[in-house]
């Protein structure tokens, strides 16, 4: 199987007149209503989702009534969301969550990694601490399967397969992405991750935009997880990031989600569209390139916008300080509009 | 211009069964004698070798008599080739240098950031210091730059591209390559980089390879770098570093050198060989399993050694320590034998 053979050129990456390196990869565009409407690459590319699915992730939490019997704030909604740096705000919170429902760091899963914002690693380190749980960048998600799974009365392994806890995300993923779900790998925080083709993950994503025409039970949890997202993008991810600096500069009018391996997903609701993007080499710097891109043509992100000029081109800067390159996507993202 | 026309997959990154993200790259070995004998992707692709190249910055240093005039011992003449962790001992050898040569960090010019080193980075941050330039990775060769600019009794900013020091490293890099070196670009640590293609780089890496043979100044010069990095793998990068850990696992059979952007180099003298890969995308754990398996093919190699098996193959862990996949080198590179 060679899945790079149908991923297309999407970035290029500059230092100073030559370029050094270059991305190839896939996107899906789907309209609620129209269906695919763009795409790059292979949008039948199987991917596994990794965080950027985490909204789904989360889509039990609240239809169960689960995330309403343990009275959670839009902003907890949107930690349930997130890939977070483990910044004050962010153990704070989980620590706080996890209190309310009687639970403790011990109980989390998802392993224990130095936070990656600096502030609170550095903070860490001269108090001769040691990471915990409530640092790892998914320990909002696992606080939010926690809840759910103490909603439900089932037992503390919430990341085996046949828990009730995946078996809910399982039958949620498949229901939004029309797709039969099969396969899973373990995700960095242990939790599985389910695949699916990126197609199915924008349609999904799309389901999401258009919260209010799904209805019902779904649809309320889908617009109360949207607006959480896009309402919080400093629980979102963290300062730096590209998921909270984006959100917060198109104000509301969109929710993003990074994972890893260079995946990214957008849900814009006034355009009617999911996005998603897979890099096929899995880097970041070009999945958030391609996805900057596409949020402009999306009419929702400004492209003069410093932190649109910041993801889409750059420049990239040394340790000193010099502007050594930058970031170039392909025209023909470029030039894509809604 | 499209640089990832050509490139070969050479890579696959599992995830469970699935696989998950895939490299593209280019791959050259150049027999001294016989000229290119094997290839991937485009051998033509011109590429930044970035600190892949550092031991033919450092030519000029030792074929000068700059080195012998400052009493450099084969492990400083390491450092000066290396991409360093900033561990205590990289950072005591790059001070000690300086203050033989009568020079101050504050005479370097690549930029501070925090050392790699774990250990070293939570003490400075323990003892409320900063990053200094010692800690930059690359500090040992601007210790070297600025030894060989004190011996041309040249200007202070040796990294400017007219600089005697950095004439020297443009020449010498001419003529081990056979090419003319006419473009460039600034690397993260400011000096400038020179464009080649990556045929012409494992034809340097040969010359490397057959030191004896160039005989002469030269041949001297390259004898003794390529027996100061295999003899000091720990100067040349560092703890868990691919560079120290293989190096130490051929047990001197072979000098290799990474650089940023997927960049690999590797000289190997019973072989007579240069080789130089180049990931499209820019990814190290993509080259330095293709380096890996190359070096295995080489015969220098046991395929069986642990650290052979690592950064061939994995197995990839994640924060609980589960592992979650593996890296799969192309089965052409895997057939490949000196």
């Amino acid at each position: 199987m060679d899945m790079a053979k149908d991923a297309a050129r999407l970035v290029g990456v500059a230092r100073g007149d030559i370029v050094e390196s270059a991305h190839r990869g896939h996107v899906a565009i789907w309209h609620r209503d129209e269906g695919l409407v763009a795409s790059w690459g292979d949008p039948a590319r199987r991917i596994l989702p990794r965080s950027a699915i985490k909204m789904i992730q989360a889509l039990p939490l609240v239809e169960s009534g689960a995330a309403d019997a343990a009275g959670l704030t839009p902003a907890q909604l949107a930690l349930a969301c997130a890939s977070h740096q483990g910044a004050a705000l962010h153990t704070g919170m989980v620590e706080a969550w996890l209190d309310s429902i009687g639970r403790a760091e011990g109980d989390l899963r998802c392993g224990a990694h130095w936070p990656y914002d600096e502030a609170a690693e550095h903070a860490l380190i001269r108090a001769g601490g040691k990471p915990g749980q409530r640092h790892n960048n998914c320990s909002g998600k696992h606080t939010g399967f926690l809840t759910l799974s103490r909603h439900l009365g089932a037992g503390p392994e919430y990341l085996e397969i046949d828990h009730p806890v995946q078996r809910a995300v399982r039958d949620a993923l498949a229901e939004v992405s029309g797709e039969a779900i099969e396969d899973y790998a373990i995700d960095g925080c242990s939790a599985p991750n389910f695949a699916l083709s990126l197609s199915g993950f924008a349609r999904a994503l799309a389901e999401f935009a258009c919260a209010k025409d799904v209805g019902g039970v779904r649809g309320a949890a889908m617009g109360r997880l949207v607006q959480a997202m896009a309402a919080h993008p400093d629980c979102v991810a963290g300062e730096g990031r590209a998921c909270t600096r984006l959100m917060r500069a198109m104000g509301g009018r969109a929710a993003i989600k990074t994972g890893a391996e260079g995946v990214f997903a957008a849900i814009i609701p006034e355009r009617r569209l999911g996005i998603a993007v897979k890099i096929e080499d899995g880097a970041t710097r070009a999945s958030e390139a391609v996805i900057t891109r596409l949020l402009i043509g999306a009419g929702v992100l400004d492209a003069e916008h410093p932190e649109a000029v910041a993801f889409s081109h750059g420049p990239v800067r040394n340790w000193r300080g010099i502007e050594t390159g930058h970031v170039e996507v392909a025209g023909d993202i470029r030039d894509w509009r809604a």
